[in-house]
């Protein structure tokens, strides 16, 4: 990497290296050479995951773990007897965070390398970020960019999503109902991320927007199992953590 | 890839493979193993590049063309002195995407597999999808996703940019004033594109909206010789084709 002013590259005293890997949106061919190579080099692997479950982020990229490295899996913590917007809440993830970090920030002071692992882009959305901005300030850091969910999903999907002049907007579909209808009905292109749960508002949403007819439904993205559809086709079934709607900019023009 | 159904795999008869390659940002580490694979597979390699001028994506990809694979330029014409808005420009500019479409046609007719190369992803924002919408539901087709030019220059930058319930708005640098202005202040976090000489027109957009000082800008991002401001402290001088501005969305919050 060519040196920036940000001041990420700061380094600590023999302390070990940082590094934020993008491992893609899951085809584990959609990895970079340069994440294949940090994985080849690091001694401690991180990586995020629900407590119980595998991450998906290590089941992409554990093809290229050195031989012998150490794996440190982050738990998140349950907590879905808490309500989302409250403090109790906040406060569990902050801890957890603060946590993670310390575990981090104790194999960098003994001079390895840690590689921490992030599905699709780790600057976008991801939660790699939590550990970024607690530890780069502190410690030698490089983060390497990895093709985002959207990418694998209309890449598999074949469509074309923004082109020309075109505005793309990223909307979580965490977002209330009348607000992702608002942002839509003025989106040329638009990407609806963390469908979920959330895929009755985001149909009522792009219904009400006008955008309904546009858009697909993928799920799993470039993963075994993967679907694509047109959404106002789709039956109301609940939708999985890895989906995402599409409503490309770009359909009729040549 | 797993089966879709976009059509976009409809077959012609004993026709050759159409590969729409992202390879990345512009470090040739970011290129995926999925391109490298298939680049060695090519029998031809098309890439679009301004006539007179060397491509970008050809420079980031051909260590890994197959020896002996045909290359095929796809030559811009000139059409600088044509109003960029205006029916003559638009018949040129479609003239030359229906030719690109016919070499490349001949090529896959013959039964040859042809890679296209796309800076960054080639369904975001790029050329490729002017020969994709004319070709892909006459010939077996496959979009290899690629780290886009955004993700390398937020990764580059060390700055996480966007997080929870950020909206992400993606903005070309050509929209005119009042518009950038008014989706500058309605974002939570912005990437503009396309920046070159729309520079000074989005630095006085930025600062009506109150983003200015929140603003980077990054130069090259992910090549050699690329560097990284913050806009507002930048001397006004011309910015080159390979130029973003960046608005993070998370700058302080843990
Ligand atoms: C917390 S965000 C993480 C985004 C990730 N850092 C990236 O760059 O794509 C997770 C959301 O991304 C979307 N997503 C990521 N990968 C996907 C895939 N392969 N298929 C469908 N959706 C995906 C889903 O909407 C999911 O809820
Ligand atoms: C026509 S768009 C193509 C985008 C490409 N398909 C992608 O996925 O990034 C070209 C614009 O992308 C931005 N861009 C692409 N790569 C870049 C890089 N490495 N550094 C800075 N800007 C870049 C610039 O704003 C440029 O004008």
């Amino acid at each position: 990497m060519n040196a920036i002013s940000t001041g990420s590259e700061r380094s600590g005293t023999g302390a070990g290296r940082l590094i934020g890997v993008g491992v893609g949106p899951g085809d584990p061919e959609l990895m970079t050479l340069k994440a294949v190579r940090a994985l080849g080099e690091a001694d401690v692997v991180a990586y995020f995951a629900k407590q119980g479950n595998a991450s998906h982020a290590r089941a992409i990229a554990c093809g290229h773990f050195r031989a012998g490295a150490q794996e440190l899996p982050l738990g998140y913590p349950v907590t879905t007897e808490l309500p989302k917007d409250e403090a109790p809440y906040r406060a569990a993830i902050t801890d957890f965070y603060e946590d993670a970090a310390r575990s981090v920030a104790a194999h960098l002071d003994a001079g390895r390398t840690v590689a921490v692992l992030s599905e699709g882009d780790p600057l976008f959305y991801g939660s790699y970020m939590h550990l970024h901005v607690r530890l780069s300030q502190r410690y030698p850091t490089e983060v390497i960019a990895g093709v985002t969910g959207m990418s694998g999903c209309w890449s598999q999907a074949g469509t074309p999503i923004a082109q020309g002049d075109d505005v793309l907007s990223v909307l979580p579909g965490t977002l209330p109902e009348a607000e992702l209808t608002r942002r839509l009905a003025e989106a040329d292109a638009a990407v609806i991320m963390k469908v979920g749960r959330n895929l009755p508002k985001i149909r009522r949403a792009l219904d009400a927007a006008g955008r309904l007819e546009r858009a697909l439904y993928v799920e799993r993205g470039t993963m075994n199992g993967s679907h694509c559809e047109r959404l106002a086709g789709r039956a109301d079934v609940p939708a999985p953590y890895f989906a995402i709607v599409l409503v490309p900019g770009w359909g009729t023009r040549g």
